[in-house]
């Protein structure tokens, strides 16, 4: 993660939890206090995060007073129940204001890892990405996005601003792909990729005679895919370069029918906005 | 939500998503097209959020053009699966660069008022109340907070600076439970009511004799928890306010086991931390 | 005070007071020139504040060259006119340019900090705990609130959002006070006390009917709050572990007359309303 | 006041007080109530500030509910004890949650300027202005700075980029007066002019050798300052515009002796850093 | 331009320029002035930045006094010197508070269009786009880059984050180009072109073989592109799809030797770092 | 530079660049890899902005890994084409990520100080000053003012804040020069000077009779200001200290015309809002 932006958000963060003051903490431990912790899992699951403890102690540290964070295992690791994944040792007043902050990210981060992870091995295709969406947590995209890549997966376009992608109410409201199409050829720069949603043949169709980067097939069951596919077979057979994503009511209990489907890339909302947090807690070091 | 706080949160949101720019929304449409659209709940559940639609809209608003969110819901409605919740129109700019993060809010929000709700049923005990806890999603506290409400909870402290709260941490650090609780009673101020969590009778009685404002029965089962009420019972009969919350490990599979326990808290993590988003969706309205 | 929130309030104001540069300062001396000073006091009083002036140095400091503060007495003690309470050595131009916002700042918090001091002294007490209000400087509750407390009183609550003080526009507005705390105690969470302001023996006793936390008489004199405190005795012989508040046009001047008055607290709004700064200076050493 | 700088600076405030929300106001009363009141003053007094009242609405209102600020007196008034200053309207929310920052506000700023207005009065010398300090409450100098105008004094420099001014810690570090000016001159910009504090005759003379615009003396007398007077006369004879400012130690019990002294400006710190608010308060409106 | 975007940069110079005041304007004009004026083209050129005009006079309106800017022209136009573009109409102090603001941006954005179109003409070859770069004014990215657009010509990657573009020093520092394409292959998202800088013959055929999206010849002259570009139609005619960019040392000068060049783009970072600003006044309208 | 200004202005320049990351750099490079590289000059000219550069790495920098900036010459140093003007040395995505806008800078701050330079060289009259105006590139004032005084220029008013500046429709609008010098006297401050521009004889006197500090002939060629400087020296003989600015369509072309014509200073508005980047690069160290 960008540590500018990183160390933005943190920031960020830690001013929504302490505010004026942790005050359990504040007025229990004086500035020389020192402890040492650990961090457990207590899930087995795909670890990820481990830059922000350091970053957040930094933020919380003052020139004469700081802690460290001291990763035991790396970022993408499967651990198990009960395996500690770092150590923490300094002053005692930064462990316990940062620690709800960090355990809040490196849960929610390894969560989604653990996710893509497990969506990964149950579809079981290594032609085939695991690719997330924009349904990520607001204000929380450059960690959601990160924990993806970090269990196996790829990211889709980050935002609004770096990819097109017409949707159907995009085309809807303009009134046809080819329409739309042509009115953002004329404005976006060279390194801009299409992206069309499609529901039809028809639509299909449109989308490859207007060379689009990339078609998702919204919505669709495998056996419709399939089909559809052919139709892609034959205009990649004449140099078009289309690649396909399969998008829409994707889960962990139907993804393995997407096996052998052909497309490039599915994409999983759940991912990000249906997260299940891995179990991970802080606990004082006898 | 406060509305002053709720705008700069949105902006930021906003600035997330959009960036520099939605160049699939900027590049196809103009500034005069006008559209109009409904979201729908794409499942059963309580929505959420409501103010959010029309905050977004004016935060993309110009003078000249805008766009209207009109709820046909309130929050905390119950909705089914097909249900159109909200009309907006105006400006199509507005509408397509504010859809995503609108849904992403409500969506997380409705998620949790529904989980709160499904976890007071199974419950099935009026007095006790089901409250959140810190675990919230880094940014998002005021929504998944505001959220919990709009479920039928209740809010546990909001941060590290309203309440004071003696974890296991703070008191093996710091020595006794004792020693924490007088540090702090020297310089929290007059609003500031004091919380201890406890795993042992030991720890329940110290807590007591220092007339702490709550104690927290810290991953107990339910039959160690009525035990452990009996003793708050005598102190109670001498005039002791303590309020008792139970907390660790309860989720929806094992809540109903707390019932009759006495208590008049339960604290479930689950609620902000692992949240099953509520599936809405925006379309053209025809 | 909590250091993250201190770092941003004392770089905004020395943004404020140094903007594009500070002019008679950095076209005068070199990086590489060094200085050492002396902070005196001018009066008698409590210093606090000290905190802030190594956070005012290492904000304007570089990688290579930066200052030292060395505070000689600690928040809280008195001292006497003359005496030199803090040294600082390192590069000139951070010296001057630091200079005035810490003597700004410590001033203001040593005014409050020995004001609060002289109320406790002259009311002579020791049941009754002087408290803050919410009529500090904005922008600067973080600074009057730490400062009431060096000067050993109590802070009240710290704003809007962390405890329920229903004022005298809020009850008429509202209708009753009953009516005003049943609204309220259905949406707080379990950590927000509730405060009632009251004019009569009427509205007293409803408060107390209501059970509520706090009590504040508001601008009565000590005879009429001797009366009341009859009947808040009642009240807690039952059980009812009600505060009591006076607050309301009391000064130095008149505070003496409120002793053995039986309230548990006296708030003070001159304390940060109407600031006498302890003249404190910056001094070269020679 | 600068629109964009106060509403920038308002917005800090009332986050400071309001930060997550008014929960004695949000919890009782809903977006549809509507309240009146009126500010009166409580002592007599000058009054300033009455552009805040608005823009603290303003902040606060949503496209659909607002609240409007009556004044019913000017900035630099003088009002008696008792007389209502201005009226609000709207919704009540707005009015409530604005209040205690818009009295705050206008108390100081009202206090300054009733302190600066008495200060020129007992002066009783035309010939000379009345000056205030960079001795503000910091994050509040937009504010300070207006009303000492509004009382009838004049602004020293805004800040310490907008004016040279080399005191007795600039000149001892650099060696001279000369050489501090020279220094200075190289760098700054046309605008700029040059003050220097002086404590004796000769830096004095150094000083109008050095052509600088203005002079200040430092902690004397008004005999020592006659004395002076007739060596900058003599200066001036020969075409010296140097302009002459007295500070240090003076106050409303001694500033009538300054009278007839013959410098420009005497500039008070106690005018911003020794505060008396004027007490205003806001009451419901029957 | 990003409305939201445009709003917060428009702010941010707004607050560089005005600070606490301007003070020539505040302190000889009243609220209730009103005043008329026009922008006048004192040059040829293409005019650019109309929406910058009412965004600003927004952000220095109350509620109660604003003014309207009412474009003549619309953004690419061009217009001959005398030619009056645009008329302003509304409270006198917003109209001279944001002249120098509305007049330094629109007179860089038109420099900009007008030096992209002049490009364009010169070079006179409708198969080459006129692409900027990253050279940038700082802070101003998102002005010059739409003002690249409404002069004709196209824009490069706004930023690092939305192309991946090896450059000498990425590829030197790395070891090889294949090397460093595929690194990056395995974390780039779905959106992503890669652009690869070569200087010779190896480093084109190793591009394209590693089939990278966009191949830059760096500092070519025309001969040497020629040659390169049989290269590049060998692997064109086999499928690869790569776009070539010339760039380097490229200037009003020398474009029309790259007439027939073959290349997609020609990219000009004196478009942006060396501006040449179209004389635009504002003027009172009699 | 102020460096607190100056390290808030890179982090906000940094962020429009590297966003959500430099791809390109981290998804290629490791923490540990090290990297050295040089910047040399492309063209002949003065150098500035040195500071800029070491204050880029660091922010980029993390507590492990950092970058080290050396000049090997000094701000407003004379240099020519091929000089290696600065090392660099450390982690090499800092260097990488940090490149463009240390380089966009210093080239911008470099063309404004050779331009300058080259003004005061053409004129060649050491009586008058070149000094620059508001027409610099918004947000960037702080950077292209230093560089004009690198250059050898001095600086005019920084911003509508430290000084009075009565332009042509400050005039007209207000309906008379004496009118509006006798408004603005009313409410500034004391190190506040005036300045008026003037267009005819008439304004002239007048301004001269209002005893303003500065008057500016606007687009004048040298003939008339000949004849107006006599009108001055008549003011002057009687003891007027007024100081004389041409201002208004000079250039390189035509400003050896201005020599000897006896203003005081020659304000360039083309120094800073048509800017010509001295060329640096940034290369490999091998």
């Amino acid at each position: 993660m960008n540590r500018l932006l990183l160390s933005q958000k943190l920031e960020e963060f830690l001013s929504e939890d302490i505010g004026t003051g942790d005050i359990s903490t504040d007025y229990v431990f004086g500035e020389q206090e020192q402890s040492e912790g650990v961090f457990v899992a207590k899930e087995d699951g795909i670890v990820a995060g481990f830059e922000i403890g350091q970053e957040v102690y930094d933020l919380l540290a003052t020139d004469k007073f700081g802690a460290s964070f001291m990763p035991l295992k790396e970022d993408g690791d499967y651990v198990h129940k009960g395996e500690v994944i770092a150590k923490a040792q300094g002053q005692t007043k930064i462990l316990l204001s940062g620690e709800r902050i960090i355990l809040n990210l490196m849960q929610r981060m390894s969560g989604i890892a653990t996710a893509t992870n497990q969506a990964i091995k149950i579809l079981d295709d290594p032609t085939i990405q695991i690719v997330d969406t924009r349904k990520t947590a607001p204000g929380l995209r450059l960690f959601d996005k990160a924990a993806v890549r970090l269990g196996g997966g790829k990211n889709h376009r980050y935002a609004l601003y770096d990819m097109v992608m017409l949707k159907d109410n995009h085309i809807s409201f303009c009134g046809s792909i080819t329409k739309a199409v042509q009115r953002v050829r004329k404005s976006i720069n060279l390194a801009t990729k299409i992206e069309v949603e499609v529901t039809s043949l028809e639509q299909l169709k449109e989308s490859l005679d207007n060379q689009v980067d990339i078609v998702m097939f919204d919505n669709m069951d495998p056996w419709m895919i399939k089909d559809l596919m052919e139709v892609v077979k034959g205009y990649r057979d004449r140099g078009n370069k289309v690649l396909i994503e399969a998008s829409g009511g994707i889960n962990l209990a139907n993804i393995a029918n997407y096996k052998n489907s052909g497309v490039d890339y599915i994409s999983l909302g759940f991912l990000t906005h249906s997260v299940h947090a891995l179990d991970i807690s802080f606990v004082e070091n006898i």
